[in-house]
């Protein structure tokens, strides 16, 4: 079987290098990170260009990310059959718990947010989409590391950051919480990730009952909280939600 | 100058097939729409789904397209300073109008939707960023044509579907479009890409008193609508939010 395709590979990591930190970057700032030759870079970079997938401002010289990218992404949203599933019951979610829903799927390292309906209060709300969220910390991270094995390798490798002072971070303590959480079903975050914000999510399972999702409300620790933790009723709107969008994808009742 | 990386075309092909008609397509599938050989198909879909563009149904074998895009389209908008600009101004359009608005830029041959704020009256409405319109239908379409010279390149060289009874698709019909919208500076969409679905926008400029984008909003013809054409106050508010954004992205006003 052949081995991956190089240009293939380094097209990706500049991409990769586009999408994080600076943003906006020289032909000698992409050669020199990826330790690439300057002639290498600039060959896949124009050819990058050509497709749309970066674009090069025309005063600094400088490349970025391309509009391509994002067509791209809007026809993976378009063809995620868990997205399409979940779409219905999540604004439900959001409705009946007066907070913002999402539906986060495992990706590289962490949650890839796939849907997210805003909080309906009128208030201006940024969508995330298309954004990443970590897996030590966040309600959706911990249910997919507590019932996905491969979410699970991904968090017990990688480095659990303290995001706020009360994140969890020593692998003994996050191995009970993920106890807990397939104990009783569904997980929290209470300001763990965020000063103030606190979130609750529970697993979504397809037909072979394999996880492929969490779906959860995140909102300000005041209203999502009571003095016992997570409200009851926040807890169980999510896992009703959960469990319609499972019975979606085909998932058995027991 | 070195020519464009061929196996970079080749995986910039295969993931606009798969984001274009089937979406699920097997291996087969693949390479034979784009012409190559079996085994080159299959090296460039192994790389791509290593780097997470694309994905392979456990069950089925065919590819569809990857998480890694989402991911990638989502960090293209972050650093889109035009969307950046529009966000509040575009979300004041909406409430000042009470229809859905939009900020979309050139690409490749079409409108490509970078932000979309719903319509404020609490119905289910589906997020379109990361949607393709068409150039020569819509309101976003004409005035970037008119303004625009690439765009005109493209909608003057491409096809002019008929996509309702009342498009304009002859050649001189829709020069005298964009003669009217240059000379009045806003376009119209009635009912000329969806029945039923009026729209106007206006162009956005930059420091450079380049056109870098349209704003405008959509909704039924009904309410967008009076026996003169679009309303005048939303020909109003979507103009003064164009030239809002202007100012923001620092074009003079005069």
């Amino acid at each position: 079987m052949p081995g991956p395709i190089q240009s293939l590979e380094r097209a990706a990591a500049i991409l990769r290098l586009l999408a994080g930190g600076e943003r906006r970057l020289g032909l000698s700032d992409v050669a020199s990170s990826l330790g690439l030759a300057k002639g290498t870079a600039h060959g896949i970079l124009r050819t990058l260009q050509q497709e749309g997938f970066v674009e090069q401002d025309p005063a600094s010289g400088r490349y970025q990310l391309g509009a391509e990218l994002l067509r791209l992404g809007n026809s993976y949203l378009d063809v995620h059959e868990l997205r399409a599933r979940a779409l219905v019951w999540t604004d439900d979610l959001a409705r009946s718990s007066g907070e913002a829903a999402y539906l986060g799927v495992l990706h590289q390292q962490g949650v890839l947010i796939v849907h997210h309906v805003f909080r309906p209060d009128d208030s201006r709300q940024v969508l995330e989409v298309g954004a990443m969220q970590p897996l030590h910390s966040t309600a959706m991270g911990k249910v997919l590391s507590a019932f996905d094995p491969v979410a699970h390798n991904e968090v017990a490798e990688g480095e659990r950051a303290a995001l706020t002072a009360r994140t969890i971070t020593a692998a003994a303590d996050f191995e009970t919480v993920l106890d807990l959480t397939r104990a009783r079903g569904w997980a929290a975050d209470l300001e763990e990730t965020w000063d103030g914000v606190a979130s609750v999510a529970a697993p979504v399972y397809d037909r072979r009952r394999m996880p492929v999702g969490a779906v959860g409300v995140t909102g300000a620790v005041e209203r999502v909280c009571d003095a016992d933790g997570i409200r009851a009723r926040l807890v169980a709107a999510v896992r009703d939600c959960a469990r319609a969008v499972s019975r979606d994808l085909g998932a058995g009742r027991f």
